[in-house]
């Protein structure tokens, strides 16, 4: 850790897949770098390592303050994003071209474990080639299945809205007064089941009946047989059945439910057919109607219902990367810290990028109910802080006034590069 | 139209699929009722025709003041509702028995088409029967499908939340900086295009390539090829193409696309709806990714995110039906009537029960755009004041709280009843 100051500029940019905040630690990053003398420029990179390999770079500093602070409720990725990973070492080398071509001296990375991965590689490399510089990765998804922080910007907000979702869904179906609807809403999560799990939040604290009333999580293999009982036995007691399903589910054999042929470009196969998959197993098993919403790219966007703790932490984790660089740490991931006891209470702290780069955080076994399909106390005093608060999106026109960044592009100094995909 | 006052009970009660607004009519209702002492006891019909056949009957004068007020914000239909249909001599017969033993001489049905002509039909005959009552309708639909009416409660509060999501996937999709991504957004609309096309209003006004970039309505025979093309031509200019798409397209021989239960068509099972239906001839036919999200049940509850405007207008359609029905009129329905110029100003009238039962208004041709899947300036004049305002609901420990009611029953006076279904 050195502690002399580094003179240079800095560079931000976004990877992965957007959510409702990860503009908000943007935004917590240029504020800050604004702070530090030593850092001259702040520039921002499109569309991810793949905008930097292109020398896409644009001036943050340019860019007016009320789109600045436009940042801090405006949902996906203002930066652009991409979903390219860096393998080849022409690539990587490429990348280290360009800090030193820009004077790179400060890059920080907000993304889920493949971007810190990236992050971990870079920073090694810029060590190697002796170009030195500080790498701090900001954690961004809303999977929440990063290692080594409590939890991860992005995720209190997608809880929210998928809450909000199935709380007003449960009165309609109440409504309906149907004793024989089932209802499932899909909902993201590849890997883990984070998502699904928060939407237990949706019901009330006194009511434990309320809807969801059926969970399944990824990290449960789906049994066809215990999915039909569990139908039966919620029916058999309450008007309907609303389920939460996360899209990742497998059967016995390891394959996705209901998946489809394509694949994403890290050769993860993409879902979104559960909900379909499970309405058609109801009907066809069970003599009851059964309906499925799919959320889709909506409720990782949904900043018109975002939380207000967890913009506030992602901003806050954008504000600690460049306090940490500045400081002298490099090849650190930023992480959340959650203070022991009541009331909530988080600060950041830092964590190697190695650590992070790949791990997968799953749900504590112990957090799921014995039932398989419900989460248990552990799970909801855990999450629940996370949804407190709700952000204040101006509107204009009966809808949400989202901003678009200028990007002033800073001058290229390199030939072109065209990475191979 | 009889001038005397009339005295005795009340009766409101809710009709056909719930809306983000129904129950701001409710409260309309039972504020203006209480403004009348010629209206004694204000009741609540239980789940719509259904309840009154059954006498499920509660005592809305019973709710609590903090109940009332939060039907203003509580989406759903807080009496309860049902899809049976009056059709035997009998179940009318029964109405009449229910609404003589309860002294009920003010009836409130809110409701769709459906709904409207089953008030007409009770209205007739308790005129020829001889029981004194007033019959009065209040519109209701997200549909926006009735006729009679300039639009209907319930449609701008829907329309509001599918363009939030518009305009949020749209940011989404712009960041991942792709060329190759269609996503299509399925809404509800099984006759009628009136929320698909609503969905036009996430564009911003000075940025028409904005998203969504096709709108698919019923009102149109799906096209294959016509499709195919739309996109294509939308691939060319943009980066990703951004599909709204009605529940009900239908192909050439009048089909609902995505209803067959052929697995063969596209190489894997049709599980779902239209959105998946589009999405795999998409991919099957060009070389691009396609993605589906399917809205479901959640968005005719999204009070999250209800206009105010119609959420205003709802509750001014139950206080008007009230001061209709004390005035003297019966077998009308409230309707909304536009004021001509700019500002947009609305104020109530009223129309014949049998004019509006069982009509459908579409969307006039002359607003749809000559390429078919997008909507003209008229659409937009007309559309956009009534999603303006956003409703304010109160979140306690981060998600909305919104009320249920209490239902106190009135006692049953006749014998058991059981409708034939």
């Amino acid at each position: 850790m050195s502690e002399e100051s580094l003179e240079g500029n800095c560079l931000v940019a976004q990877s992965g897949g957007p959510t409702a905040v990860i503009n908000a630690s943007v935004a917590g990053v240029v504020g800050e770098a604004l702070n530090h003398p030593c850092i001259e420029e702040i520039y921002g990179g499109l569309n991810g390592v793949l905008g930097i390999l292109q020398e896409d770079l644009i001036d943050l500093a340019e860019e007016s303050q009320q789109n600045v602070r436009g940042l801090r409720y405006t949902p996906a990725s203002a930066l652009g994003t991409c979903r390219f990973k860096l393998s080849k070492e022409e690539d990587y080398e490429r990348v280290l071209e360009v800090f030193q071509a820009h004077d790179i001296r400060y890059f920080f990375y907000i993304g889920g474990n493949d971007s810190q991965d990236t992050a971990d590689k870079i920073s090694k490399l810029a060590a190697d080639k002796g170009h030195e510089m500080r790498v701090i990765g900001i954690p961004k998804t809303i999977d929440n299945d990063l290692v080594g922080t409590d939890h991860t910007p992005g995720y209190g907000s997608v809880i929210k809205y998928v809450s909000t979702v199935v709380r007003e869904c449960a009165l309609d179906h109440e409504a309906m007064g149907r004793h024989d609807l089932v209802s499932i809403i899909e909902v993201m999560g590849r890997s883990a089941g984070w998502i699904a799990a928060g939407a237990t939040l949706a019901k009330r604290r006194d009511v434990p009946k309320d809807p969801p009333h059926l969970i399944y999580l990824p990290e449960k293999t789906f049994s066809r047989e215990k999915f039909l009982e569990d139908i039966q036995k919620v029916l058999k007691k309450e008007r309907h059945c609303l389920i939460v399903a996360g899209e990742g589910l497998r059967d016995t054999e390891g394959n996705f439910l209901g998946a489809g042929k394509s694949k994403d470009d890290f050769g993860h196969a993409q879902l979104g057919g559960v909900g379909d998959y499970l309405a058609a197993l109801v009907e066809e098993n069970l003599a009851v109607k059964a309906r499925s919403s799919k959320l889709g790219t909506g409720q990782r966007a949904a900043a018109h219902c975002a939380s207000q703790t967890d913009n506030d932490e992602a901003f806050l984790c954008g504000q600690a990367a460049v306090r940490a660089a500045i400081a002298g740490e490099t090849d650190k991931m930023v992480t959340l810290v959650r203070g022991e006891g009541e009331p909530y209470a988080c600060e950041t702290g830092l964590v190697s990028l190695s650590e992070v780069a790949n791990g997968v955080k799953e749900i504590p076994e112990s957090w799921i109910a014995e039932d398989g399909v419900s989460m248990n106390y552990q799970f909801i005093k855990y999450a629940q802080p996370l949804i407190q608060g709700e952000v204040e999106v101006p509107h204009a026109n009966g809808l949400p006034e989202y901003v678009r960044l200028n990007k002033k592009r800073v001058r290229r100094l390199l030939d072109k590069y065209v990475p191979e995909s």
